[in-house]
């Protein structure tokens, strides 16, 4: 069985509360449920912090031995070097998401740190983008 | 039955010949097959053209009927607004991808024309990221 | 009879369909119909393509022989080095004319490539955009 | 009858004196008769100034009244983000002309600060650009 | 008894007039009359000019007996290197207030010349930057 | 009684010892018992952190029910969209305050990933700044 | 016997006719006479083309089985990352050159987006660098 | 008798008083009556305005019957694009002075919209400047 | 005995882990007992955290007693102006070290907001630039 | 006896000779023949080098014992912060000094490595810069 | 018989010892033997030198009489202004050339301040790229 | 016995002279003398210039046989490609230093071209930069 986690950066634990017009109106535990009645076979977990640190932290701990991460790192994707240097020194391959089409929005929005060192990126397809970041593993 | 159309841009129709350290060994036409073969519900057709313009016609022709549309623009998703306006002209979804994680190549890569008129993108999967955009669209 | 061909560029065929918010609801060949009905001294034609290419080869074709060209290439005037070439390597003087007011869109909708090599440029008046450019030659 | 101003910025009083291989050898009063003749149905008016407070000034001034402005602002095209805000804060369309082909000249007047609130731009038609202006409010 | 002006550029006279759903529906006439009633101990005057010559004559007039200014330089703050020299030439301080967030608009309204000779800035609060802005003399 | 929160980001626990020359020598909390005294009718209280992940979840906190947060997030304010996305994310509204004027110190302090997102912006008046950030809310 | 050929890009069937100060007066069908007099050894043959697609259909075409290739890809050097892809994907070797010193005009055709996928590239010695372009194969 | 105007432009009515650190003590008209007795060969005239508009209006009255003009625009020199084409619209030559050395100032301060249509340039020798400015015509 | 620390930031707890071709194969607390046993007359002592707002709460518990940091703030360096701001604040002086040249890799790793602020920059020597670092304080 | 140095740099000894529509078409010995006998109370010696290191090493050697240089560094100007260096490490004051007027030349003429060291800048005298150099010291 | 310089310039006497993968492992004096033999007709000699005021020395002294000049400035090539005026100081024609392809190398390799004062440029055939440069002069 | 040499570049040889708030008051001869005595183990030499070519074929002089180089460039760090190029071509390691802190200073100091060529840099020790460089060599 394969082990792989969902890291959420910043402002994600705000999921159906915050500008629900750009993120949509479902709150991120309850989608999770649905992911994991959807992927069975899998071993699904998740973690959510607002600190660029415990991301770090958290890469470091499962990055050696889980198969691959699904990281949305929010604001930090546009900010964070550290994050992109964690993704480059753990072994787990790691697939960047973002609920919205970051390319709509503001131009900081469309550089990432983090992209270089993923195997890939994927973006536009509301809570769907976590799907596909999963299904790439399969 | 959905109406997807895969169209792939300029040199891809070397798939499999060019650069195989980026692109990998396959020819499109092969791994149409497989997809024909997987989503076996859905009514695939693939357009390729190396010719801006004829990118142009195929998404006016095809962009008020089709569910959707598989696009891999190559070189152009860089440098056309034209082929950016079209897709914003049109009705149907369009969903970028790229064979390889364009993050990791030329900075004038890392731009994209087409985006802010898709759904979303989808990048760095091999041939992956069309089944990819395929299943964005189920 | 003053011989003046109007050309347009890519995505300029969906008029009347396309985002009627920015570029109204007529469709050109009724506009053209009205123009002919306008000019009736006029030797007017007309020519739309996609391609390019297509551009360039149009505009060697007559530009040695007809009085006047108005020009709206589209996204083409934001990319295209080579048609703003072709406008200098003929003898008809050309007019660039945009529907819409450019300088409220996109920021890389505010350059020309072709400009420089125009006699002159009208932007922001609807259709009537073409009327003033062929105005411009009588 | 349509109440049109024609604006005139700093150092277009030198018109017909100032580098006449730009802008022509005529001067524009005299010019203006000929408008004059020409739009007997309009009730033509002219204000130039060289002090970019007396064009904002004037702008407030007929700028809820009348049913048009042709605004050439010279220089301060370029520069002025004060005449770009008086634009956007009156009721009375703005139609933004200049005598030459900006975009054959320095960079510097390729940009302006006004096109944004303005109707549309027209520009290389020397002193027909005000005509075709005129035009475009009948 | 605290002398203090109050200095409003470009137009600024437009208040109540200009882009309500910027700058709100009063006029600025009246709302002196309230903070006049709400200052009753300050010696409160107020200039008006779209004039940039006539602001830096307004400063250097009062600049050197006033006990502050509070400066809503509109447009000019972000293009006239003069006021700014005229500020630092002068020994009354100058607080800069804009009545809109100018962090919200365009980016050309990001920077301020004047700024950097300033007290300090306020922004953002509506007419209640005005009044902010004297109580940071009080 | 108002519920307002005054947060403070990285080094302003140093207020009173670091850099006096540019942030005067009281200390904050003496500073804030001055203004509990000062605001006996606002239910005032105080957070300050170093981290940026305990400033977003601070905000996430509180900012559903408070009626204002003053936030002089120091050197985050120039480097962190994921607190810019917090106070987006969030119905509290937010004043950005700088005890420095911004403007007179090094580019990279003259731009604000926060401002965007909050009410205004109030800078240069010292520990004042505080004050007139209550002030905006009453 | 060596085969190579010369691919000519937009324009430059205009030779002879157009700016004849920059290109000067000889049209390419009796230079090329004129070239395959010269190297009686060498399988020489000629492609000129307006499209963009075009010069990557013919570039894929020869690619694989030529010694060699001449090219003036005109104004989409500047332009074309397709083109310059093509080039990246075929075995036959690419030469670039021009008539012109390109460094001599305008900024924008100082930048070659072809030139990295190529050998070398030769400017600025008139008709004569296809010459010395061919003999770089030999 | 040579006829040679001195022209100031905005805060130079401040010197003696501003900035003395930068622009010395001594006041222009007392300054200007030892230019008086130095140059009594020459018809000297001064000319001091905050206006922009005036300098214009000043340039174009004197600008087709002087010798010369020595003129420091100060803070306009960097944003005035409209005394730059006043200077290229008159036939009189003007010298472009400053007091202080511009280079060794802020960024914004080296560069001239005026200089490229002046005579030369003379800065950094304080009030001697407008003596070498005035040597330069004689 | 002097009393120096040794503070890492990021990614630096993988060391000998991570990306071993760029930083080496030791992990950092053998070679910090390699450091004590060279250094027997320095208080030597040591701190790593991934956390942004940890080094700083570090650097001001320790920045007004100890004598000299060595700080290898890692990916922090080139994005924290909070660090920055902290070195500013404390009374220790700070040497800022790498292990790698970063002026052989990334752009974005040229530029740092630490050094600005530390006594001086070492880098490129692999773990020795720690003891070079030390050096510096004895 | 005031002892002033003027120091050449690269291509002035090809006056005369270079580029006669710039430079004008006298030679500078001829011309420092008229400077000695214009300047009969002056020491004045020239020197001249094409080499930037032989011009540091001549500001070296009559840098602390000359009461002025009269520098026109040519092309070094605008590349040589070494030179830059040299004038800051002297104690004689320098004067920069150009023949045309740089700024109606390629904008990386328009800045000066020189220039902020210096005490001024004349330029676009042609052969008279020197002259009010040499006056500048008088 | 034509007179013909090679002129090489800073490392470039290293060739054959250095970076052998770039620039190969002949050493130029050998390779200039083969030149002499393979131009029989041409007088042809050789000079190098590391130092940039050396070049234009040459370039001068021979500049007047030499029927060409093949220049590889090396590194020169992209900072030197002033071999950039020496070149267009002089009557003799100049070619630029390179051995590598300085289009796959930094970004800064790709700006040549010489380019635009010669004739033409040839990079990227190794030690061909000579020969080519001395058949254009043929 | 190691060999090492030092190399200083442009206006070293003023050091103990020129600018001492920046350099010190202590001459290089006299510190050289020092470091003799302090590392009798090494073979230490000296070198200075004022020349970039001087610089460079010293670097070749040496660069095959010496076991180090500790080099300050001065000013020519930041504009010799032409020496980075030799410290590439070179197979004797160099380590980059300088004595002031280089980040605190004027931007254009903050890059290098050398240091990517380097073993690694050290600044801001005053001239224990000189030591420590020395250091990383044993």
């Amino acid at each position: 069985m394969k082990k792989i986690m969902i890291i959420n950066g910043p402002n994600l634990n705000l999921l159906g509360v915050r500008e629900k017009n750009i993120y949509g109106s479902q709150d991120f535990p309850s989608f999770f449920d649905e992911l994991r009645q959807r992927y069975l076979t899998v071993d699904l977990s998740y973690f959510q912090s607002n600190h660029e640190g415990e991301i770090i932290d958290k890469l470091h701990e499962i990055g050696f031995s889980y198969d691959g991460v699904v990281l949305n790192a929010g604001a930090y994707t546009h900010t964070s070097v550290a994050i992109g240097d964690a993704i480059a020194g753990i072994t787990t391959p790691v697939v960047e998401v973002h609920i919205s089409n970051v390319h709509k929005r503001e131009a900081f929005r469309h550089h990432s740190y983090l992209a270089p060192n993923c195997v890939g990126v994927i973006c536009g397809f509301g809570l769907n983008s976590y799907k596909l970041g999963i299904d790439s593993f399969l």
